[in-house]
């Protein structure tokens, strides 16, 4: 892995080899990043040879990526999800231009698959055939099914709370799901405990610092589907942070590799119930302060957000903006994105889309601005809220004359 | 559209114009079939030229298509879904070689994005801006979605008791649902009389032969995916008779235009509780006998299907098999596709990899065979069947202890 120099720690800044089980940093328990070698990484590769490259998946950018190599695993198809221009969108939200990146359109059908299928190639560099974590959301159902391709075996630990569909999803992927009777941190607790006690793969994204590595393709994607001409800013929902870290981890690697010549401004959105990494980076400060989870969009409702620290040096370098938005609010974004556009995104998958339509409202980006948001999950995740964000249909009797006066035709 | 000869009726043979607004034949109200000009296809396109074209969906193919160009409006990108080679499922199923093509991943979630992504280009042929069609499952949800992205008008007629996750997802899109208090008939009636009072463009499988020109694109990119070297089998889920006929109708194109050298046997999958189409193939006619819809398959349960002929046909001339599968079939082969392919799929579309696994276990195919199974549906599509097929979790209190035993490690 020659284009890896190591893994700092975001807090002491003590470095260590990047091997393929690291967590944290040894020293102070600090979260790691990986740091590379670019002025190799451009000795073995050019936007030019990208556009000719055949690999239609997130392992298009190998040499960007801390892997020895593909692995021999099979693998899901993740990444290289569709990119649209969505005029009707740009004229409806007021700004200049809209691009809409469809992460919902990946295997599992969210962004965090691109997490997981790290997550799968470094726990067989590791030599691990089992991989654990503690989620109910887009992270277990990610690992579960991109294991289940590769042959691996993954343990997932939940709250005994979990709706059932999210389990029997991880279920149909042959994951082994451990209901435990108690609260979150019980199940966190557990599950650390089994890791250690097994030595399994560790999948949890602010731990492992590969993960981040992985979200960063959707970033490359961007810039290549923008044919490498970045728009002014890039909106995307936060939850714990690691995803709006990895996708400015993946724009900085391509402006320091020479790939784009100017860095898009982050358009940080987090739900107004539950917005610590906002509030923090708002303030500019680090000293990030623990929120109550009051949001529809359960995929970015962390009240304690694990990667809080690479969030907000993100916002901040990149001179970004941070938006806070309503319940309501998700749910117009939600009908805006499906009525204009086709895109039928989960509550946390809209977020960022709506952040966009606030931050012109309020004046916080320019009229004429081009803006790429970030769909980060499909609306089949969570058909109750499609539901209540959807209003009622027409009803009428099998007659004509009353399909006439209710269509008002 | 010189690619094109003109529109044949499957009954009568009478010919007639491929105008966009075709819908049955004139004559004696038969199913039309388009007909192509192999020798002017293969003088505009090889395979080579193919392999280097950048457009990645099913519009790659468009010398094979009924339309004179891609039309204006934007558009969502359907087709060129993932293909995986699945030799561990190979194994478990007992055949030589069996390959994935996930239709699931589409930007509605299945195969039927093809068939509304054509809809969509020839209702702006005919110079109309609105599409009704009368349907609770995937071909509404693709007409919603691909038709939202081109900034068309839908109507969709459904019966009062379709469920309410369907009818959100149709309203997100931004279709204008009319729920018909009555039967499934009562709501066809009142959709085709609104259709000619209005004169929107008709988007029936059955009544418009175009849509099945859409679908036949999954065999276009199987082919390409197998680097033009065909499977022994395509195996394949049938409910009303248009997917498996525009399975077979992408296969003879290639064929007649000289891409591929042998065409695939078809295996063709029905419900044990729905098979109509399957019967009466197998009993060598063309006269089918309507069925009750006993299956939790709901995409394929069709008891009178609206495109027999053109299904019994494709499976006769392709020296076809049929095997119709129980619920309990269908549900393992949900478990076999999650846990060995990280692939969830609905049940319909797991129907034809439930009877891949049955055909081999009735000596219906050889045991060195290879086969193609289309997964047509995704699995969030309808996760309370998935709830129903994935068995129960291990439930724990919060205790190591407890956990060792649960798990006997």
């Amino acid at each position: 892995m020659k284009q890896v120099i190591g893994a700092r720690c975001t807090i002491c800044g003590h470095m260590i080899a990047a091997e393929p089980g690291i967590t944290v940093c040894p020293k102070c328990g600090g979260i790691l990043d990986i740091e590379y070698d670019y002025d190799f990484i451009k000795s073995k590769l050019t936007k030019y040879d990208l556009m000719d490259r055949e690999e239609q998946s997130m392992w298009r950018y190998m040499e960007f990526l801390p892997v020895e190599g593909p692995g021999t695993l099979p693998k899901l198809r993740v990444g290289m999800s569709p990119f649209y221009r969505a005029d009707r969108m740009a004229g409806l939200l007021g700004i200049g231009t809209l691009y809409i990146k469809d992460d919902g359109i990946n295997p599992t059908a969210s962004l965090k698959d691109r997490a997981s299928a790290m997550a799968v190639v470094k726990a067989e560099e590791a030599g691990k055939t089992t991989i654990a974590c503690s989620s109910t959301g887009n992270a277990a159902s990610s690992l579960a099914g991109n294991a289940a391709c590769a042959g691996l075996s993954t343990f997932i630990f939940v709250p005994s709370r979990a709706p059932k569909g999210k389990v029997a999803q991880l279920m149909m992927f042959g994951a082994k799901v451990i209901l435990v009777e108690g609260s979150y941190e019980d199940t966190f607790r557990i599950s650390a405990e089994a890791i250690d006690r097994w030595g399994w793969y560790n999948r949890n994204a602010a731990i492992n610092p590969y993960l981040m590595e992985g979200k960063k393709t959707v970033s490359f994607e961007i810039a290549e589907q923008l044919n490498f001409r970045m728009t002014d800013y890039v909106a995307i929902s936060v939850g714990d942070g690691c995803t709006i870290a990895g996708v400015w981890k993946g724009f900085k690697d391509l402006y320091a590799a020479g790939f784009i010549d100017r860095l898009p401004r982050l358009i940080s959105v987090q739900a107004e119930g539950c917005c610590p990494i906002n509030t923090a980076a708002a303030a500019g400060t680090e000293a990030w302060t623990p929120q109550e989870e009051n949001t529809i969009a359960d995929s970015i409702a962390v009240g304690v957000p694990r990667n809080p620290i690479k969030a907000i040096r993100a916002i901040r370098e990149s001179d970004g903006v941070t938006v806070n938005v309503s319940d309501e609010e998700i749910m117009e974004a939600m009908r805006l994105l499906g009525r204009n556009a086709g895109v039928f995104a989960e509550p946390a998958g809209a977020t960022g889309t709506a952040g966009v339509k606030k931050a012109v409202e309020l004046g916080l980006i320019e009229k004429d601005a081009s803006v790429v948001s970030v769909v980060t999950g499909n609306g089949l995740k969570d058909v109750n809220n499609a539901i209540r964000a959807a209003g009622e249909p027409l009803s009428i009797r099998p007659d004509m004359d009353e399909l006439v006066k209710a269509l008002g035709m």
